[in-house]
């Protein structure tokens, strides 16, 4: 799948419900493995232009909806880190971690609760 | 590196003369591994807007240039699958292959010629 048309790939719940789009991702410059992928949800939370990053692993491609499923709820996202446009987070080392630290701890809890 | 940053960064040879830059590149839907980078060539080929995938793992990134350094000669670009805007090759089954035995040729040819 080309980059381009990741980048503007409809995002939806487990429910179906489009949450957003795929804004852009992040690459490992020499690995060439996507790390992260930074979700445009603003609409959806009403809360301005917002980017969620996302680790990868998180979603599934759905090829019937030509689009990805994650399973995360609205309150998970309030809650998660995002930026606004203009910022570069990814610049500093410790926010890829950050990330992954916020969203495996979510996972865990959601895997327990069903 | 954000993908929408990739897809812009600049190309140079062994010698340090700028080819051109990365047009986008192909990524697994489900991996997330990038599979090829797609090179736009157009003004220094000289035979209009052609479009070059070339396998990831000919890349490297130096970070001195902010650029990715491929060891490729012109004669080879030559002869290489590219495509024109519009097209999209990588929907056919076989082209991925087609891409990477036409660099897996040239690539042993260039070792043992030096």
């Amino acid at each position: 799948m080309a980059s381009n048309k990741v980048e503007s790939t409809a995002v939806y719940n487990r429910s179906g419900e489009k949450l957003g789009e795929v804004y852009n991702f992040m690459v490992g410059k020499r690995s060439g493995q996507v790390a992260y992928a930074v979700m445009s949800f603003g609409g959806f939370l009403g809360i301005g232009q917002k980017y969620h990053p996302l680790p990868w692993n998180m979603l599934t491609y759905d090829t019937s909806k030509k689009g990805y499923v994650v399973d995360v709820d609205k309150e998970q996202l309030m809650g998660a880190p995002s930026y606004g446009a203009g910022e570069e987070p990814f610049s500093q080392p410790d926010y890829g971690k950050h990330v992954r630290d916020y969203w495996a701890s979510r996972g865990s809890r959601s895997a327990v609760i069903g």
